[in-house]
């Protein structure tokens, strides 16, 4: 069986750089699967991609090469890492990105790429994905070890992704997505709200928190907990989002109410 | 060869969703071809997602698993189906969104899924698509008969699209599609459209029909048969919409000048 | 190994017509391996997609099936044509779209489809890419022979880009795309640029050219060559063509400093 090749990009789905990628892995690997997963990620948005990988990448089975390209520092001195993880390899810039992967400690094996007898023979400072991951991602279909692609490191930059803290009884967070139906997906995670909470955002108190949005009406706020484990605010059959005017990094609290 | 499975949503290209579905499908079938349909149909929108099956499944060979969520029932007591039909299977929400693929009445097979065997151990209450639609897409490729996934039904809900009337020589529509390019879809069938007739829309008369936007002069307004069957009012070179102020349920006439 | 099928268009994402396209496709060739490369191309922008194409088509390997479909001439006389370009196919309509990928007169086989018996048997006058590129592209997949689908021809559109022109030390250019990051790609190729020339765009002087974004700060213009080989104006972290206000076709100029 082919390798599955999954691709995540900041490009636009307008761009030449997908495409070009696409092209660049197919050269070296004419049988790799390709799986697009998003190439709309904000432009430049490590956190963003850090998240989206967290809830995303999980669901994949072993053996997948996740190539992930948002990348503010390419031509820049920082690395480029291959990461063994779960069975899988992921290839991302050195900016933090994939460490939200790392649940509860886990391991990894780490290399930074420095093998250019793997890249194209021609290196654009500006366009790495084309040159390097691309190219890399294809020789791994081809069976390539990936100690022959670069050495170990046990040093990364890591993603400082914002967590919810505990006040007493409240609990503050704030909105990390606004997804295409407008719900507002928290940073709160679901082990800190109960039945018997209630969510204050934006001068409304929301709550009890429910289970599903078909369990009230269309056009009632809702609090919930979300298909990737934290805390969502949403509107039955419309937008919270447009409703309360919020949007990323917009702050939200949890309060006890049995406290 | 293995299995195609093509997916259709509202979910957005930035999103979350449509990765994580691809994943859980891979993770049950990792030879499966995955074909992305489109995911920018509007949200929650079911009457565009039925008319949008309608104008593309038909043209797939038998054998293939098309996964269809746009489900604003998700999370209540709305079942999801499994439809046998013309030789593919269609995994759908029991919104009647699927209903638009019957033409004059032709049989169907339809189950309601039912066995939690197949799908992931965990089930949100709001992403149905990762944790029934892609497992059982999986389980479908990998040979898992469809008697086993739920149980034969005779009941579901049906689309209702308003359809086009005749009131003398004068057939009354509505535009159910705007494309990328400006061109107006309506729900008038070629057949009740001929040469002589002229269409009335905001206050413009148009005619007669055309054959293609060639045979007319760049910025002028026609009217022609779609590609989907359907009368359509396009500007050549240009966007009907922007110059008429028209959008979906925009109301549309054709006059039949020889009655 | 099953053939590998790129897809281009300005179709939207949120079309029936790519789906369709998918369909017809895999009906004739159902092991085909879609790649899909944009569809997002600028509406009937026969320039946009001829750059489009000589910026990513070149990075594919042998063998592939290129299928183009920016087509605004769709059901008037213009012929669909066939080309033989380095060991690939490519599948565009007769408008010049596929011409910028003759670099320095090297030679193709260009044929005009003409064999209604590898189209669908209804063909849509206004949808051309599901009823003959895409049936035509499955047959090519099958083996189906070139000669079989159409007659050889000499004569074709070619596209007309604007080049930049020399000056005395000064070349004038413009600009021909603006990517998802803002960055201002010109058709002022590297070959004229040096590093002592300035850039002068929107009455501002940016100089000297720098190598990658990495060597300046964020906030800061700068004139660097883009991946696609041609000089690109950049704001470090940001968007260039926000902070200038420049689009498409704006001016720009390269004075040589040292002239």
């Amino acid at each position: 069986m082919s390798a599955l090749v999954t691709l995540t990009s900041d490009f636009g789905d307008e761009s030449v750089y997908i495409a070009a990628m696409k092209g660049a892995l197919l050269s070296v690997a004419p049988t790799a699967r390709i799986v697009d997963l998003s190439h709309s990620i904000p432009p430049q948005d490590v956190i963003a991609v850090g998240l989206f990988l967290r809830d995303t990448l999980p669901y994949f089975p072993a053996g997948c090469i996740h190539v992930v390209v948002v990348d503010p520092g390419v031509g820049t001195a920082r690395s480029i890492l291959l990461i063994e993880w779960r069975g899988s390899f992921v290839l991302a810039p050195d900016n933090g990105c994939w460490t939200t992967l790392m649940q509860n400690g886990e391991s990894v094996t780490v290399r930074k790429l420095n093998q250019p007898k793997y890249w194209r023979s021609t290196i654009s400072p500006t366009f790495h994905g084309r040159d390097i991951f691309a190219p890399v991602a294809g020789h791994l279909c081809n069976g390539i070890a990936p100690e022959q692609l670069g050495t170990s490191t046990h040093q990364w930059s890591s993603l400082i992704v914002l967590s919810s803290k505990r006040i007493g009884s409240i609990i503050q967070g704030e909105v990390v997505r606004v997804d295409r139906f407008g719900n507002l997906i928290t940073n709160i995670p679901a082990v800190d709200v109960n039945e018997f909470c209630v969510v204050r955002i934006a001068n409304q108190v929301i709550g009890p928190i429910q289970r599903s949005y078909g369990e009230s009406k269309p056009g009632q706020l809702i609090a919930l907990i979300s298909s990737n484990g934290y805390l969502e605010i949403a509107e039955v059959n419309g937008s919270a989002a447009a409703r309360l005017q919020m949007k990323e990094q917009s702050f939200v609290e949890v309060v006890d109410t049995t406290s």
